[in-house]
């Protein structure tokens, strides 16, 4: 199978998962009581719960592209992982929707956090895992990858796991903080994204 | 990434977040009570808002490959750009059945009005900006682009935004009256779209 | 813009109109009472429904590609026709749902038969339509389309029209006798498509 | 039609019905009452059924584009079995649904494991069967087709039908133990896929 192949059905789960996230809001709405416009201001955290996981899957299908872009061949193993990662994607919208619902209430709040920590948390590891499989030793590289861009992509993705690691663990002392903390990474990872990958040109 | 790797994923969403709208006619007609036959023509406003929504999608989808057409190459900040784009269509069918659901209740309404009309405000400003940030001083574009289709887009991107802000704001007066401006500037633009666009030739 | 650029979009709205219409089985179990194993036999037009509704989507798609495949070039008028046509495929998952819901009982099947003939309806004379637009004066064809081909698709898609016409006021009569036809012309399409398709040699 | 032209559609149905499995998970979470931290935990079959189907799709998927390699062009016979896959494969939500909310019920769980068994089965009919179709006299096979390729493909689908066959039929004896060596099929495929595909190398 050629790298090309994986990313259409890859690109299909992104656009399905983040496209999925408004049946959320809409639900939502629909679980409520009163007038139509005091709902729609009631549920504010499922908007912003929908466009911090719209941008989590869009920052992290703009990232596949840029590894994929590195790749000459993929194994089964690869795309096996690759699997993996977007059971972990597709799955996303769930503990979304639950954050949504339950923010306003401690208790109900710290399994929400936690579903939806460990989701990015299983989501980080395996995104590394698959790119030190595919990258170390050049397993999966094409013969002519950039050597700052692999070692840039690896640099980049190390922290993802200790730090969606620490915020879940937060939801214990705090699930309020640690949902915060869901965001700042997102917003992180998208001014990162959108002002320093300007530097880098685009290749492919 | 490359301009084809952007567009498979926003084709992607423009098709689900365009398919999901049935859901919105599907919920419609399991809520009401009484003789199916009635149903089906009670919720007649569930179709309108389907076509008129399905129509700004796919015209929207059309436009955004005129757009691309003339780009050589895409930034991360543009990616972005263009997820917070999909973000918006892929929110569309939320207002959408708002504004079905309660076209026969003024005070329900306002609301629902004012939700879509926001929506559409939001994504014609997205819009316009993504266009200049990709126009501006040449940044994005090819080395062949054609300097009149540039300007042309340019032109006819402008209004979009005063145009549904106008639309949404009437909604304060008259909901009804904001609701009928949504279609038919959706109509304007089919009507634009199928005889105008056969004047120019198209490439690529 | 391209066919192949149109062919993207259609084919994410024929798999996803296609795929969704799994939701109206999962709908009908959910709504019935009693045993499972009960509900699964009692809901045996579900997946009648489900089947006749998935090759239809399914003959649809590839004879859209056999008329993509001789065209050359597509225009503004052509892509609209062809959101009409998309509206009208995702809209089919709604009527079908109905008619699978209401087989039981005949003064309710009147109305779910209307519903689907009427979607069908318009959908085969929106694709003769748009065929017509296209291949009239060669207008959008390909310099080395195939003549016999191009008149062999004009005289299997002229009979669309009137056929799923008559089925659908037959419904009038006997909703039954015109789901029936709905189901025989499937049949029909299927079959020649699997049969007669192998004699044609097949390009691009 | 090109086989490139049905794996996009095919890629489509695959991507779409592995995410809408989280619908699955969503709707359990939903129907029970308690604690929502108690709710996640309860549900715990939803997870296994989630991943279990979403590598099975996974996997089934990987192999289609084995399938398709091999292939030098498609006939209308060969896209009608195609669409037959497909609409199993559209299907296996739902009686994936069956299996995960009727888990810890034994009389309620016969029924839902005889579902999922049956569409695995005629799926694993479909699948010999198509490939069989295209590759028997090498009918639809590449001119460079690889001899070692085809037989060893034949060789590892035929045991398919027999195996989710038998899985299926112990259902009347132990829907348990019938669960449990569908989830065991589909961990040996998986591991078959992981690890002994990586012998071959990868073409296309």
């Amino acid at each position: 199978m050629s790298p090309s192949r994986l990313e259409t059905f890859a690109d299909g789960v992104f656009a399905i998962a983040a496209t999925l996230l408004i049946l959320n809001v809409d639900a939502q709405v629909n679980n409520g009581a009163g007038p139509i416009g005091e709902r729609l201001l009631e549920i504010w955290p499922s908007y912003i719960a929908y466009a911090v996981s719209f941008f989590t899957i869009g920052i992290i299908w703009s990232n596949h592209h840029t590894v994929m872009n590195q790749l000459g061949r993929v194994d089964r193993t690869f795309l096996m992982l690759n699997v993996f990662l977007l059971m972990c994607v597709a799955f996303l919208p769930f503990p979304t929707r639950l954050v949504a619902e339950h923010l306003r209430n401690r208790h109900e709040l710290e399994p929400a956090a936690l579903a939806y920590g460990a989701t990015m948390t299983v989501m980080a590891i395996t995104y590394i895992t698959l790119w030190l499989y595919a990258s170390l030793k050049g397993r999966l590289l094409r013969a002519d990858s950039d050597p700052r861009t692999v070692s840039g992509i690896t640099r980049s993705y190390l922290p993802g796991t200790p730090l969606y690691l620490t915020a879940t663990l937060i939801a214990f002392a705090s699930p309020l903080a640690s949902v915060a903390l869901f965001g700042a990474i997102a917003l992180f990872y998208l001014i990162e994204s959108s002002l320093f990958g300007r530097a880098t040109p685009e290749t492919g």
